[in-house]
């Protein structure tokens, strides 16, 4: 059966690199080309040379006028901004558009423009005509949407480990909408490929720090797949954390529970509610969970705990931020897109340790 | 001048070759005996070679019969249910004791069971009649009561945290007290110096965990402190989390704002608080602190945040929890129990990178 | 076609998790049953919850009556002195047998005699009367011998990089055979699972050290292949190090050159001998390279240089001591033993970051 | 008593800050200023939070008018090139030159030339007139020298614990000239403050290499110093490591030692070479070092052991490389020049773990 075809706009940063790993061993997609403005002419394995001998494939510049038209999907491994620009370029070619950035994950223009606003972005949406069709790509909360879609907007990756443990507590009404709290730490691996003195290696080797408290970005986005799941509005209070690992990410996430519940009831409303979905996984107190279990596969697992004594609900969620929160929801979506089986390419345990 | 001579048991685990650290450059007190049921007869730069030349002195038994007994402070540098027993031995003989455990950190014996219950002790207190007289040995809360007492239970690391981050809130009648929520960060050196899988390096190089959630014991010490602040009972939630770096605490405290209040006058209110404080400093967000700026010092800093959009104080705490969350800590009660000036060999900055 | 069915024995440490990592994903073999003496009854996946529904399999006790006598191999994954008297069982059975530990790398025993007491065994070998069929299990070196074998002595970890290292250089005349220096730098995890005082993750963390200076026991086996490979006796100078990282082998090798030799002659010398070796990898001064390239992966990277200011010849061996240097290695081995391609299940690239 | 005065060019870099650590809890010298380029009028606090409340000076720009004219001292923590411009200055006021870089670790204007094509510098050298009276700053080696010296080189961090892990080997004739191989680890924080690629946080963080094989230029001030040590010329091979720690530097260094020596009269020729020597520790093979020993100190420590199978010198030589390896030499010549005594403000232990 022939592959499936992808292009990989952004090929040079870490989740154009995840990207390749993942299609590497996918027995139904192929990397078909790697587009970048940087490292242009230089094969693939000379960037990331773990890649030597499984793709030494040439970058090529987005301007380079010999671009296939055969490619079945593209991701856009880029940055804000550079998504809405290239887009319309593929759709009109028949090729659908997977972009990991905030570009295409809001419907309508004047949200993109209160999100926009949070990254320090003035100028419009390059593309405010395809908003309305795009799909928010978290598949486990709009899997038939992104089946029919030809344009998906990857989610955050704090969005993703926070939407995913608090959806089922917020549709099977077990919280009080009003009293999220998430306290996410992250692996440095999230800042991308580029050094800053932020996260210089001497300057972040034995050191943690909360940032951007109560002005995350990503916070638009949970708020606004809690309040669709939800029926009603809902602001959250997120805080996070870099902590001086590479990749995983754990949130720590708070809410009120309403009256009658029990731990055991709660436990099963999560698994119940995650019954089809192969990457999420449910566990109880009983069943801690670290961030390595994660690391290198597009799992998530929730860990479900009640504090009997303050009445709260304390879910742990965790996530390899970069296959998860990043190239393995990617995979996914365009799975979905192309037809193939969903898990196809990313059913494989990490390693440890 | 003389020097105060101190006495360290349990000075093989890092409590004790803490207090060894700031006693070999504190100018009015020198370490008089170093006691240890483990590495008997052994000098402390063999097990801790970084003292090599400072403090080569040998460890002795606990029953070792030529003990001296003009010490004017022992350090119990020990787990819970060591200092209990021996406490009272030292007291006799007019030497006053610093216990770093939860032996002394309570009142009464009713009190003490219901710590210990939480970590599995289901022995009585060894000496019940001492409860009544032992301070908490949180300088900035009980300054007075430290000055005039002869037994003091150090506080635990996560408490300091916790505890310093929340006073001023209740104090002032800043925040709801019923909604706060600790969540908290520590590196591994808190899990002391007994190897176990856990803290295994492979088994602990990229991950993180939340554990023993809703059931740390340092809760119990922290709701008893803050209750007394706040004139009535106080439950918290608290999440402790094992990071992968050595030294730190960074306690993220959330919790509901009373109305009325501004950022600034929030900040303030904190400043003024601790304004006799020579290890308490306060910031605002245009501070932001990292833990590293902790290391290896007494300090607890405290960045101060308003989320507006939800009304909570976020306060960001952090300490070394070896320094002002154990060894620093009995070093600045040391130096208020017996005269000297409270910052004496604890006031000099870490190293950094 | 059938699968190729192992079992593993000592399942529960980093070496048998480490081949049911690659089992998992290995076409043309499967896990058919896990021993061990710990964890009995408990399933794979408690102990590892990263094989959580790859690996559910339960431990059973090496006593368990209920052993499958179909296996087409065993592997030991466990320390000396238990593959040695566990190997007939299985060999009578028809089941062919790799053992990780050093108890079948010497052909006779008074070889072995001489390996066992540097790590301070004094037992006589338990079935000396295998020692002259066994094969050491390198495949580079001995791939038609492993063919034929139905027992193989897998190589330690540090052997396989230096011996890869250092073979072409005395095949080939490049080298004074007595001139070798290994400096050879291991992560963490090379100490296995079990928690230990050295390996202490507060007592690793901002630390590196020699250790065993002269006198670790893989000297041994490296000397021994040497020597077969130069036709003469060949006594080496190696330094093992420990590094603050958990996988990953560098040696840094040091030999004086032969003269007429240029560094490019030299370099194609290494190529040649390796050209069909698929998972040793050779380059020049121009590709330097990184531990973490082969992290998760089966190759050996050598990077060769010369010195000309002193005539050295400087190879920079690098492997993950937990796959090429372990369970890669055994794996490698049991698909040439079973006749199956010697990359099955071993060609996939590792991530990154 | 009136305390040295001393000034810190290039005060924002690792170099600059770890001076400014020293000299705060130096009792007989102080900051008097602090100049840099970058960050010009913001508080040195700032940049290094970790120094607040204990040097919140302000950073001047070389340019500023107002430099104070009493210093005793200036230390140039600059790169290459700026304190051969700068000395001048401050020497015709009668202030005292210690530089960081290679700029005057040389005595003639050709010797430098040699070592600066190392490092790609094709100018002339700046003062040139200065050279042959400038002395290098190691002072186990030129303590003399540097007390009546007005312009001191500092040596190169890797060129300190190679220099003292061999001196004695050489000046007691143990070794053949000939045969030394220095295998050097270092930590990240080696690399400086200023970020990029190679050093970014997840490139490195789970990885070592070797680098700049036989090239790096170090190498020209060790061959120097050993040369004169032996009275001939020596030529050694050199290889420095990265790897993932902070601070540390690890050098194994390997000679062939004379014929008619034991282990024990080595360990006691360079135990007596060093034994007025306060910063220089030497160890036995029964004491095994590591590089946390030493980490926030001036101290080097040596541990001396034979390879009796290959007649092979090994030492390890340990330092912290921002401290002996860079600022703390530093602090130890001014001391010199100044007439304190040598340890002045450099004798205490780090910390641990």
């Amino acid at each position: 059966m022939k592959k499936v075809r992808v292009g990989i706009v952004g090929a040079g940063g870490y989740g154009g690199c995840g990207a390749v790993e993942l299609l590497t061993r996918h027995p139904g997609a192929e990397v078909a080309v790697l587009v970048d403005t940087q490292d242009v002419g230089r094969p693939m394995s000379e960037m990331y040379p773990h890649l030597n001998g499984f793709c030494d494939m040439v970058i090529k510049s987005p301007d380079d006028p010999d671009m296939p038209k055969d490619l079945d999907v593209v991701l856009f491994a880029t940055p804000d901004g550079v998504g809405q620009k290239g887009a319309p370029f593929w759709l009109e070619n028949g090729t659908k558009v997977v972009d990991y950035s905030g570009d295409f994950r809001f419907n309508d223009a004047d949200t993109y423009k209160g999100y926009a606003s949070r990254i320090g972005r003035t100028q419009e949406h390059a593309s405010p005509q395809l908003l309305s069709e795009s799909v928010y790509g978290l598949a486990e909360l709009h899997r038939d949407e992104i089946r029919k879609s030809r344009l998906v907007g990857n989610p955050g990756c704090f969005a993703v480990s926070c939407i995913l443990g608090l959806t089922p507590a917020l549709a099977e009404r077990i919280i009080e909408p009003d009293s999220i709290i998430c306290d996410a730490k992250t692996g440095i691996s999230g800042a991308g490929k580029n050094p800053k003195p932020t996260w210089h290696f001497p300057a972040r080797y034995e050191t943690m720090n909360a940032y951007k408290i109560s002005g995350h970005q990503h916070v638009y986005e949970i708020e606004r797949e809690l309040s669709r799941v939800a029926g009603r509005d809902i602001t959250i209070t997120f805080t996070p954390h870099a902590i001086p690992l590479c990749r995983g990410i754990l949130s720590t996430i708070y809410a009120d529970l309403k009256p009658g519940l029990t731990a055991k009831t709660i436990e099963e409303a999560y698994r119940g509610f995650y019954n089809k979905d192969a990457f999420v996984r449910v566990f109880g107190p009983d069943k801690p969970q670290m961030s390595v279990y994660m690391r290198g596969t597009n799992f998530c697992n929730l860990s479900i705990n009640v504090d009997e004594r303050t009445n709260k609900l304390i879910v742990v969620s965790l996530i390899d931020n970069l296959v998860k929160g990043q190239a393995g929801s990617a995979v996914q979506n365009l799975n979905l897109m192309c037809g193939l089986d969903e898990t196809e390419g990313l059913m494989h345990p990490g390693i440890y340790p």
